[in-house]
């Protein structure tokens, strides 16, 4: 129930022989919708063709009998799921997005966010580029493009753009007779893979997506690793001179690991995926998202010196784990004290002001003979505003809770993230601009608590995230320029930071 | 998780001045969503004359913006949803129904299935009725029409009408002046009435409706009551002698409630209204639907001598009630050990048998770590076929599950339903082709047990429902011709049951 | 180029075998369209069953293969192209309209307007009546309903039906098993019969949707004529003593005329349908559209006692065939002076006044070289308000015109039509308030002259036509009420005239 | 009547200051909706920001009120229609086309086909260049934006662009501040331009166009002339060293046009510009295609030695100008003879051979009594494969005509259009097969002839024009590769002719 978003999944199959692999992509898109609703998208290659349909909506909206039915069978997929847009009617940043270059035909689905994207950006406007669409997708496009003039593979221009980019990525790349995948050398986001019964090996943002169309969970990507699906030519690639320290895997006939073409970095996964952003029923580099929740909430009741309540209750979808957790540890009762609307979609039309009516109403009601007369502990995974956390508190006192102690399952959002997620610019923060206790005052709630900074490693059990966004410690340099509309001015125009 | 429909829900709201009452109404529909998602509509009345938009589709799909934009202002408005359709475009049986009569317009939203209609129908059209549609609430609007003739306010009209018509209906109704609610002798579906801050009077399927809107619950209609919103002409009718028994109770000014004009019954509502159809967080006449299912689930541990498992796991959303109730009762502690796809919409495409991903795995996964290993009591509300039930044990198996006790939170189907719901022919239920023991093979359970009928009372604290679903007790004579298409066919060929 | 539409196009189908009946009907109807823009729908009836869709819009935009791939084969199929809308979002009264009643389905499509549908309504509604539209077809399946009651046929019931309507109707009615046309005494707007290669019969508003389908023309269907297509039981029929009078044609196997079940009546066929409302190919009874315009011209020519001009336009389309017969009589050159944007749909967007386009030019250009310098007669069908004439006057004087001699194809409109046009009402009727040299000063024309109503004979070679419009002479009682809203009101406030 | 296709239409609009510009854009789209009617779009530019809206379809489909109301004013926009699509769901094809380059946004819309666009693209790609469509309008964008690298404006990056390109253009691109238009050194595609009451400068494919939106005609661009609106630096650009022979003309305050930038060549108009592809009403070159077409028509007559007929119909609508000459120069009566039916949209739905229909009686029908016991002259602009004038003289057959003389108002198609249109390959063309009797014969023709290609300058009055389609005689290079989809395929695999 907040307003922070992930920005994108992506997922992708590869088989030996064609079949409707777009049916595969469509299930595997469904099962990460979560992880963007704005745009999807699907490409399908067959033979060196590839066949597409990407428009604005979700899943359900893009995708319906005739459409799929639309694309032909193939040996590789590919797709995305998608949340920001900047602007316009937003078509042309639908993703995967589709290339043709010197070497034919490449789609890439991307999940994350470059970093340095400006001055890459720049740099290849300076030499003549031109550019549809605003998203970094395009400059890794680019970049892959130029790399291959040079490289006598798909895979090796790959290998070879990626020291030049920072930040954020998780990749599926799909070229003529290839489907690649790639993982950013601080692993930010996940990605694995797994096959099916029938061969067919799968790619995916989550492990839940794999489960959704019948494949086993092989094993997550590591950082830094590219993962080529197809006909390979590991000697060749071997033999070079310059390959010195690449590790190469066959991980299966036609199937090749890469590792050690980046520098090897620190792994700094994204600790809100296993907060928020990722499903619960994923388990990411070997931790599952549910345990991560659950772990969260026990914390959560440790740091309660007392059993200050009659029941627990969390903001459904994202902090009933976490709520649960609370209950187990603490030994108060997890009850169910709000229901959530699960018809309400994208074209929902908000109450003005002068309706009166307030909206988290209708998204979110009290169960009243859970919370009636009742101390309650409510468990949520972030405060960013702390308008909708205000109007929850608000509901339940006027279903007769007694007390409403407020826990959440994160730390405070102090800082944005340039790494995928739109954890916003700090103006916006509620926390940069108010103490805990102004905090709780001002949502209403008798106590506040958060998640102390220092318990996230137990989470996951280690030190291998990223908290930059609660701490302000990026593991890369900070992007020169984020201003939305940087890229739509005259490179003169933009202002840097 | 199941293939069970509650066939519609109606809302109304009733103001003293002109204002955006679509958007009220709007909001009350997407709180009723649950009870129908097939078609909806709203109409406004203003000044006279009425206003609407009705189709095919989910709330959320058929009013955007601007379908919204062009319902004008109103003093009143009622809207429908609507689950069930028998074939065609469907767009005929959308509801709310508007007819033109001798006293002008009239707009009518109905829940639940008049069981003496085929008689009915068959009287008026051997007058020379014709009908645009196979609904029963044509059938009543024609009955309230021809009784208008010989009565002088449209409350009359539906005062008489009511002892014509057998089972079950939640009625609003909407006049060129007035709006009434209506509710059936045995009470089967509920209907209450609330109240907005700014006066405006709101009637609802169900309580969580009001609260979405904003109003404060006053109470539920009583079986057989009609509540008139609008100058009704209280003295003209008390004075009259036909109307000996009849109790006038002025709710408030402009508000007239009605009871006595048909023979009392005993009450009858629908037990599954609280084990399944209703929101969790609705009260219907007194009783939490949220408590109703918490009884349920202990009733189910009371039921288990001993504890057989490690943690109970609900089948999200219907069963997770009943398997907290459970868990408080035995002690076992309560697990989120399904996850369930909430992006899912009406066009979902299925996988086909050759593609051999089984629908149920997209919609719902399991979460390995709450299952795997484990003893599991699984709580559902209901088997029907026993197919779905079937996927679900297998896919908590294949997470490594060790034991899998399903317990169901109803009695066992055994008959149909004529009151409103989709309750299937006999043929289709599996409990009246298989033992108790037969359905656990047949789903591959470790063991099964369900609610037994005889503590169904314990759900709501009274004897006051309707259980003919599990024992064939039904409160009104059994339908003559229940086929699907009967209306389509000429009166003489209709085959009587 | 101008704003008097027809109100609605029939089409039919019977064949003795099934086939893709929809098809033939979408064929018709696309050679109907300009009868009809506003809405349009097809009923496939198979085995007793009926099939349909419809929506609002022209053919291309309601039909597409997936719609028109759903309708099923059948043994008779009827269509519907329909103007008029009164409000709402209209798809209530998109035709053909189907009930259902005592002996089954029925499905009616209607071209005309009842007369006294004011009065038969009335009457309905005190009997208890419903009315889910506001159009006269439901009056009529009333009737017909009520009729079948007591007849022992469908036909016989058409039959009593007929002489309770006053007005123009042209009927296309099925039933389970016949398909029946029939058209009014006075024989107001057109109907004709044929027959295809295949066996399969077709009826059809205008002849040109015969040749669209491959139908060889029969006839026209005689004023107070009902055609039964299906197993009409002849005998019973014609050895009842009350058919006195009726004339029984066996006009193919299967295929019966009846005739004489209305009182004789003078014949009254709509002149501005050769005038203006039909195809150019069409011959309604006997009559080529096309030489009827032609005539038109010629008539318009020899009343200009002196050559004035040196080429004679036509406003396109509708004016072109009477230019063209202006030209051959006079001998001035035939020249395209006027070129019409063939794309423009409904929902193009007029220029506001502030944008200074006027909307003419965007519909309508000059072609320089044939105007500039030149005196030009300009031939159109009508003048309804003079806004438009006064533009095309402008505009060719703009592209360098002379002189422009303004000459209508028809007389001035002087009065209201209420047989299924929508000539308007005397305030908008610019005849009705100007002289003809005063409309000629006000649209800019240098001289204007009208087809004189004594010529109009002419056109057809005989007086079996009405011109009420142009006279008053109004062959039926004039309506009682003929206010657009007037059924949405009660009974006892609808304003009499 | 045929398939011949122009493949697009190009507006512009530069004003002084922001106002409803999308609106004028829309109504002259809608004037050069002949020129191509599979996608269209419209860019807006208002201080350096661009707001767009394009999508498959025609304009009425496209734009409705919403979405030209979400498009905000601005002094500059630029619109284009467009006919072919190579594939896919073709939505990266529609134009404008809009990047970003180093220098901001530019927009481009594009009527003409590059003939060397297969070198060119090569190029582009072996530097790094990514493509997203398969256009060559993408291909420009790449050029202007490499020039603009070393050149001090967008002006002038045009112009260095011009000479690198061979074949049609007509070109209108849009700056953040300026709008320029360029028609190739050839001239084979039309641009004019001119100027509204208000101010506002109007460029248009077809001075059609212009009317339509009420500017005056001002004049046709040049061949190899660029026209700049905006602040374009004259005097830098005239004192460079470089710029010896460039003509620069001060058209009105802040327009410039520049000529001689590129190398003279032939001017060669697309004489299928006047015989069919341009609109009556428009003026090409200083000549109406009007009477060009007239032209046409009469010297088909002066090459009939006697009268053979009786009268001369035209297919409509292109044919209707032709026979109109014919007529006036053989005296014989022109006549309306067939009826086209104008609401058949894309969406139509062909007969199939089963059904027994042809598609050509639904799209056209004769007018019986024009054509009944006559011997006719048909007049077409052109025939394809033949199929569709044989079934225009089996309709004509059909209804009477006694014989049928075919004249074609244009040579012969012999070769294929490298120049913008659809002109097939020759396996397609009936005439590279079959004599002039034999096409007669295979029509069902008494008689055929064409308009000779020595007659082809008295249409235009000068031998200006390219006739390459009938003669081969390519006014440029023949391009190397014209396999549809060479650009989908890597660069090595790419089959040259």
């Amino acid at each position: 129930m907040h307003s922070i978003h992930e920005e994108c999944g992506v997922f992708g199959v590869y088989a030996d022989k064609p079949y409707a692999v777009a049916k595969d992509v469509y299930y595997g898109l469904y099962s990460l919708q979560h992880r963007g609703q704005e745009s999807c998208g699907i490409v399908v290659g067959n033979d060196g063709l590839f066949f597409s349909h990407k428009d604005i909506g979700e899943v359900r909206t893009v995708f319906d009998g005739e459409t799929l039915d639309k694309l032909p069978t193939g040996t590789m997929g590919i797709g995305h799921v998608r949340y920001s847009t900047t602007g316009g009617d937003g078509r042309n940043n639908c993703q995967p997005m589709e290339v043709n270059h010197q070497k034919g035909r490449m789609a890439l689905a991307h999940n994350g966010n470059i970093s340095n994207a400006y001055e890459l950006r720049s740099k290849l406007e300076l030499s003549g580029a031109i550019f549809h669409s605003t998203s970094d997708t395009e400059i890794i496009a680019y970049l892959v493009t130029r790399q291959r003039l040079t490289h006598p593979s798909i895979e090796e221009a790959v290998m070879a753009t990626m020291p030049l980019l920072e930040g954020a990525y998780s990749l599926v790349l799909m070229s003529a007779t290839k489907l690649i995948a790639a993982r950013d050398p601080h692993g930010f986001r996940p990605l694995c893979y797994g096959k099916k019964d029938d061969g067919h090996y799968i790619i995916a943002s989550e492990s839940c997506a794999l489960e959704a169309v019948g494949a086993e969970f092989i094993r997550d990507l590591s950082p830094g690793e590219v993962l080529v699906f197809g006909q390979s030519d590991e000697k060749a690639f071997s033999s070079a001179p310059a390959r010195n320290g690449v590790t190469i895997t066959k991980e299966a006939p036609g199937i090749i690991s890469y590792m050690g073409h980046v520098q090897k970095k620190e792994k700094k996964t994204c600790i809100f995926e296993y907060i928020y952003f990722a499903r619960p029923d994923s388990v990411i580099d070997g931790v599952s998202v549910h345990e991560a929740r659950l772990r969260a909430g026990k914390i959560l009741a440790r740091n309660d010196s007392e059993s200050i309540a009659d029941v627990v209750v969390g903001v459904p979808d994202s902090g009933l784990d976490a709520a649960l957790g609370y209950s187990l540890e603490s030994g108060i009762p997890y009850g169910i004290g709000l229901i959530k609307n699960k018809y309400i979609g994208r074209t929902f039309i908000s109450p003005t002001q002068e309706e009166r009516v307030n909206q988290v109403r209708i998204k979110l009601n009290p169960v009243r003979s859970t919370v009636e007369g009742k101390r309650i502990i409510l468990i949520d995974d972030s405060i960013v505003r702390g308008t909708t956390s205000g109007h929850i508190v608000k509901l339940l006192r006027e279903a007769g809770a007694k007390e409403i102690h407020m826990r959440i399952s994160a730390p405070p959002f102090l800082h944005p993230c340039y790494y995928g997620t739109d954890i916003d610019s700090e103006e916006n923060l509620i926390a940069c601009h108010h103490s805990v206790d102004e905090i709780a005052e001002l949502i209403g709630a008798d106590s506040l608590s958060y998640l102390p900074v220092d318990s996230l490693h137990e989470l996951i059990g280690s030190n291998d995230f990223c908290n930059a966004c609660f701490t302000g410690a990026y593991p890369t340099p900070v992007p020169e320029n984020t201003e939305k509309n940087r890229f739509e001015q005259p490179l003169s125009k933009r202002n840097n930071k």
